[in-house]
């Protein structure tokens, strides 16, 4: 693409990073942009660096939060003896979504993938460890999809665990195996977490 | 959709501003950011930013550009004699892919709409017939896209040219080169017939 202008040859390079928007694409954006007010490109400047500049993970469950502890973990009444162990924050909104789970949650902040360099540690996993520790939580349930990344992670947690007096299961695969937990529709999620089986039975399937 | 953090909700509201980006794609391009280190998001901010608030069109032909006078119009070897009318800047840049035109660009920003309450007024309409009076211009081509818009814009400038002695012509419209003949739809199929050109001249340009 040959540009007649520096600057926005600049801004369509810098919109084009972001995934799954091509230079094609990034080019309509930022002529939309152009042709709004400037007023509109102030705000979606100033909202994204004030978020990244000053975003916050509740410091109990690491899901993204204002305040040191998230609305869920400081709710008196949701049940802090399950945990429902997430790889991210979409997945935290996709279940809240349901209206069904009354448990906590715990982010991962991703999956244990070698083939793209993240390992254990680089997830929250120490901080669940620690967590179980305390003896509050009796169940966990893990809600990873269901890749072999997703398996491997809840593995290991699993290894992790063993000696607490904690049951383990994984939501019901009402959702079609490989699909990604944040595009299931409420119904099927919601099933899927209420019908929700123990984690040894589910290696059996395999 | 419900959000744990009013920050993360107004990043994703403002980036779902942008035309064809659902609230889900903002969530996902907002939190690849927060995974990103901080300076990709203040990169992308001060893009836009910038070219928001620095952007400059070409005074002549209405391209953006850094300068007064952009790259195409500066350039003596173009011929200042042949003026292709567009409706944006991404017309600009196909056609200059192309590499086989060598006359000037005029930029009208969009076409004449009443149903999105376009005007003449809207448009580089004024500026275009003051080049025309000028006396340089000989030959005008329109390379709007063939929607009844780009037709009445087209005609609407024709008229305002009446009475100078400036031919116009528009782009050839018919069967993508390479493209199938049976997936043509029939308004395509059916110019192209009506406008096939003597096989001798289609030989020279090749
Ligand atoms: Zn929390
Ligand atoms: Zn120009």
């Amino acid at each position: 693409m040959d540009f007649s202008s520096k600057l926005l040859e600049n801004a369509v390079y810098e919109m084009s990073q972001l995934p799954g928007i091509g230079k094609r694409t990034a080019l309509r954006l930022v002529l939309h942009l152009l042709k709004q007010p400037a007023e509109r490109t102030t705000n979606l400047s100033d909202a994204l660096q004030k978020l990244r500049n000053t975003v916050k993970f509740c410091s109990s469950c690491h899901n993204i939060s204002d305040v040191e502890t998230c609305e869920i973990c400081a709710n008196p009444k949701r049940d802090e003896t399950t945990v429902c162990v997430v790889e991210d924050i979409r997945d935290v909104m996709a279940i809240e979504n349901t209206g069904q789970y009354k448990g906590l949650y715990h982010v991962l902040g991703g999956k244990i993938s070698p083939m793209e360099g993240v390992g254990p540690q680089d997830l929250t996993i120490v901080s669940l460890v620690d967590k179980a520790k305390k003896g509050v939580i009796k169940e966990l349930i893990f809600a990873l999809s269901s890749t072999m990344e997703g398996d491997t992670t809840n593995f290991y947690i699993y290894k992790q665990l063993e000696g607490f007096d904690i049951s383990t299961s994984t939501i019901a695969r009402g959702i079609g195996v490989g699909d990604e937990l944040e595009y299931a529709d409420e119904i099927t999620l919601g099933r899927s977490i209420m019908n929700r089986i123990p984690f040894e039975g589910s290696l059996k399937m395999n």
